[in-house]
């Protein structure tokens, strides 16, 4: 959907003309009242009309009411419905009879409860559709929108206004959020509360918050998204305009024991989030608080050149707190030049440290933190200020907020501050907020603000070219129908898409192998090929290290009797001989398939103990050369080769194009659901690199694959 | 120290007859008014007298100064000295002869600031000692009990009164927390901010919480514990009482780099601290919040039976989050009994969920919270209850947490709060932690509470006998001079202490060699020996799987040649000849000694990737043998035992004595630095463990080993 076509469809939503609320109630307890006290707040109410719905009542809060949706006059183009899941769709189809556009379900009753209740959901998403509605919900409190104001939710009371925009699958979650952010200062452009999104979705809302000029910065809260792919396409292209966050919620680990290899044991849903989000450059948060407090620090302040951080501070402990969070966030204290030093020691009392850290001791006021702050962002090692104060009998917090909002305009330099404290720090924290200087409790939280802005300058410095297909790939390859694939199998598909394969051939006899054997070159290694036996180790399928045709023949031999054996009723195809690969170092590279965002390029730490060391990293294919080697360097292999491969840097080329190369066979080939190249051997030399073993699943050929939307 | 001495030498700190105040002032700005404020506020003074002294007044605060401590009246056994750091040491010399008993320098300007603050510190201690008197601080701001009451320190406020027990190295850190505590209602019995601790230090301010029957769990915040023994020792004894929680500021990962062995890398005086707080069953904590929210449900909760929680929300999304942090804290979600289900069933709404989660939607009020609450916790599979309260513009959260407090009253289950907000919730989470049901902002909080619940009962459950010294050991052992110690130098000692080895023979020459491979076995590897070579297979110093005498006869030759080239100052200590340990499990076992701390025991995934994988874990030796398979588990080696070994609960055994062993290994050899037994083999059978390589360091013999004040 083009930017323009969005906003058009979802202009109910944005800028209503009149609004009807179907189930507008005078009875406090009940959410119809809510929804009206806030269209009709002397504070926040609607500026347009707002009709009551109520078969039996001529009036609601003051307001005529209207027995049913087609009795109400013009203009009215957006409907609220808080009545029971049953009686919904009757609502809608009577909103379409009446012209209206946009309807917010915000009855619960749906998906969320089963069966039954996603048909009659599928059901009026489908009766809104017919007349060309839109719907927002079910079980969703729709939206807030502080410019105008409006506000269709039931929640107490309206956010302050800002630059944060809020895309919510909870409406409880924004009820807290907005509890929690009013007394701190923080405030919001719109709140979308989407629920079970039966038709528009977060992907919507987030291309419309993307043209919204009050919104500088974009939070979500997702518990699952269902088309992944166009919600990665969406966010990579807002996020190079403006910051995403999002916080997933109800991550769950199930289904992964029955996964038939380690990609697939290793990922998991949560993976392909999380590797979306890496991809497109969206914050992935771990709480509310991180979400909104970090979606803050990002409205609000410019992003530091690099990674430097100077702590100001009234008090040691506080700032040993907030030098080892700053640490486990990569970013390093600032080694401040000689010249600032001895300024500040000029202007601080003795008994201060200038270094590392600048502790001015409790008896800092105001005075000392705009000339301390000051000395310090002049700096030019300096890129940004973690500032904390400690509440003291005798200075003021809010005094040293506005020395802080003096020494801010004096640079574009990013400064947090921390106020532990709460009964004597509240007032300033949220003046310090109001006034766009983002203030938090703990000096760790703001070290955490800090550690987003700088994940952002990543964002922005990484080109964000789109994936380009390499040329020397096949234009229109076959893939193998197989269901389940050896090594032998993948063998043409590999050598395709260039993956460096040792030397190998086929036998079916131990005889066969024998003399094949010379052809290959000694010594070889001795592989069983057969779908019933993907891990071969299990059942002596894999003899290494055989250096002359006698050897190969009784190991042939053994590996026939033991396959009768472990397998009695496996398909036997045969005897892969292969050139043995020098010891090196091992690594895997993996592809798997997930329901939501399609296919997902794995790499890490290879060998037999690759679930054991999990050292792994997702992204989704296809790849860049770029984010490629992001992927690489998300794992500890690159240390890997350093340590052990003479040319790393050649090696680390050669993984990068393999990545590359992997991520086009992913999006290539639709039936593949998991593919293992374990292990990737790379020479000592970091000359060559072989997959010395390979397997895969695919879907059995009758049934479709069900990731197609994207492609 | 006992603790009958403990309490007698701290005497004056902990109930004091009289108060001097060497350095009291009328002037606001100035520390000595702050304190002298505390100590005769209206609401919290101290209720004996106190005795402000400057010379250039004749009352301060209405209360008559004197020039001088020593012309102060009986009762004085207590002095606070709040003057510049040099005229420090004439007032404890001044207190010293009036006959003070304590004194609480309040001053900075001492070791914090280098040597020469060091040295001032030191002679203060000295003086002190001369005289009979312990000291508090110095930059410590003393001492606050909200029993007495008495409040030394300048922070504005007191404290709410409750059952928590602090340590502080910073007081700034008290100011934050007792500014953060007041308004949610969480209280403290005595808070101890120490300062440098130059006399007087955590541990004997732990010892005397310990015996304190107000304090019910016991929070430190430290940033450098320099008797780590004793304060091992002290917390591990308190700990079996009452729950102790650490929060360690100023984490530092500075000389690693230099160390010569995996171990000695992998180890920072970070794991030191978290080795003994593992070990001691200290609450190892990250964040200032989580110190003080665990250490108040851990104060006011009973312990659960098992892990199994319950949450009970009125919203859906904040469940999903709390799920997740409960999930990431190895808890789970209660199997609900079917009984409990319908129960539930009964009393919601039809659209309300009731498992896994029991979500009873927006509209739920005290009533259901009662109800469910108190079905949930009749639920024999139930051990603890999350709840949440998102705030509604139809239900008042105090009048939740009423309901709440009303079946809490009905069951010993642990029961802890989640008030997502703070606008309309501060109140209801004040009034709910001041009635002792924990209460948090968001649901990741209420789940790390929990998470330290389930960590005390498995504190409280471990048995906690004192390591036994085998009997099998040698008793008065005798170890090797040598500063770099290779394989075969630690030969003997390692077959002492029952570390099995396989069968080794050393040679001189490469004719020897060859001639004494027979006896040893063949295949067989072959290792140079040199102390100016530990890592061996950096100068070709280690073949394996020579099976004939000619072959070993050529690569003994190869490798003296080798030697000589790379190593050509090197000292040449002959060849290893051993015996040939088939491909199994690689673990790593070691030792390396932390300054604070001494002797640690490291163990986890072997092999030449140590350091890339860093699956590893330390704990403080000696060990019992529930310690060390508790150690070994902190690793994947038991997982990766199962699916790698036939018999791995033998092979699991095993590895435990070989742990035990070494942990006395550490104890006994006091020269020892650093030990590597890298690999260790486990052999696929399970039956068998080799130590194939080792090396170790030791202090030159001529240097004292420093840690030798707690064996």
């Amino acid at each position: 959907m083009g930017n323009e076509a969005v906003r058009d469809v979802l202009r109910p939503f944005l800028h209503p003309q009149g609004i009807a609320v179907i189930g507008a109630t005078e009875d406090p307890r009940k959410l119809g009242y809510g929804v009206m006290a806030n269209l009709l707040h002397p504070e926040w109410g609607f500026p347009g009309p707002v009709y009551p719905i109520n078969p039996r009542r001529s009036a609601v809060l003051g307001r005529p009411a209207y027995p049913d949706v087609r009795a109400v006059p013009d203009p009215v183009d957006l409907a609220l419905i808080l009545i029971p899941a049953p009686q919904v769709p009757a609502a809608v189809a009577a909103c379409g009879e009446r012209g209206v556009q946009g309807v917010i379900v915000l009855s619960g009753g749906f998906r969320e409860l089963g069966e039954e209740g996603e048909c009659l959901q599928r059901k009026i998403v489908t009766l809104a559709h017919e007349y060309g509605m839109r719907v927002m919900g079910p079980n969703g409190i729709g939206v807030i929108d502080t410019t105008l104001p409006l506000n269709t939710t039931f929640i107490r009371a309206m956010p302050l206004s800002g630059p944060v925009g809020f895309i919510s699958q909870s409406g409880a979650l924004c009820g807290g959020v907005v509890d929690w952010t009013r007394p701190r200062g923080i405030g919001f452009s719109r709140l979308y509360s989407i629920g079970n999104a039966a038709d528009l979705t977060e992907s919507d809302f987030l291309e419309l918050l993307a043209e919204d000029p009050t919104t500088r910065v974009i939070c979500l809260y997702v518990e699952e998204i269902r088309d992944g792919r166009r919600f990665y396409e969406v966010a990579a292209r807002v996020a190079r305009e403006k910051p995403v966050l999002l916080l997933k919620g109800g991550r769950t680990q199930a289904g992964q024991e029955a996964a038939r290899s380690h990609t697939g044991a290793l990922a998991g849903t949560l993976e392909a989030y999380r590797a979306a989000c890496q991809d497109a450059g969206v914050h992935w948060c771990t709480s509310v608080q991180e979400l909104v407090e970090a979606a803050y620090g990002l409205a609000t302040l410019s992003l530091p050149d690099k990674h430097h951080v100077t702590v100001v501070t009234n008090a040691g402990g506080p700032a040993a707190v907030a030098g080892d969070a700053l640490a486990d966030a990569d970013l390093v204290l600032a080694p401040l030049q000689e010249e600032t030093q001895s300024a500040l020691r000029q202007l601080l009392p003795p008994a201060a440290q200038v270094y590392p850290v600048v502790d001015m001791l409790g008896a800092a006021g105001p005075e000392e933190y705009t000339r301390a702050l000051c000395a310090v962002l002049n700096d030019p090692h300096v890129d940004a200020a973690l500032v904390i104060h400690v509440p003291q009998a005798t200075v003021s917090p809010r005094e040293v907020v506005h020395a802080l909002l003096a020494a801010r305009d004096t640079t574009p330099k990013p400064l947090v501050l921390a106020l532990p404290g709460a009964e004597s720090t509240l007032d300033a924290l949220r003046e310090s907020n109001s006034k766009g200087l983002p203030a938090v409790t703990f000096p760790e939280d703001a070290a955490r603000v800090l550690a987003h802005l700088n994940m952002r300058r990543e964002v922005v410095r990484r080109a964000s070219m789109r994936p380009q297909r390499p040329t020397e790939l096949p234009a229109a390859p076959v893939f193998p129908s197989a269901h389940v694939l050896t090594d032998w199998d993948l063998r043409s598909v590999l050598e395709r898409y260039r993956i460096p394969l040792p030397r190998a051939v086929r036998a079916t006899t131990p005889e066969e192998a024998a003399a094949r054997a010379q052809d290959v070159g000694f010594p070889v290694a001795l592989k069983l090929l057969s779908p019933d036996a993907l891990h071969k180790t299990a059942v002596g399928g894999v003899v290494l290290g055989l250096d002359e045709p006698e050897a190969v023949m009784s190991a042939a031999q053994q590996m026939w009797e033991d396959f009768q054996k472990h397998v009695p009723d496996g398909k036997w195809q045969g005897l892969e001989v292969q050139a043995m690969v020098p010891v090196g170092i091992e690594v895997i590279l993996g592809i798997v398939r997930d329901p939501q965002f399609g296919p997902l390029v794995m790499c890490g730490t290879g060998g037999v103990l690759v679930e054991v060391v999990r050292d792994i990293a997702f992204a989704l294919a296809p790849l860049t050369d770029e984010r490629a080697q992001a992927l690489l360097y998300r794992t500890r292999v690159p240390t890997l080769l350093r340590r052990r491969v003479r040319d790393a840097s050649r090696a680390e080329t050669a993984l990068v194009q393999a990545l590359v190369h992997l991520s086009w066979l992913a999006v290539d080939w639709r039936e593949l659901q998991e593919l293992d190249l374990n292990p990737i051997i790379v020479t000592p030399d970091g000359k060559h690199l072989y997959a010395v073993d390979a397997r895969a699943v695919a879907k059995r050929p009758s049934t479709e694959g069900e990731w197609t939307k994207g492609e």
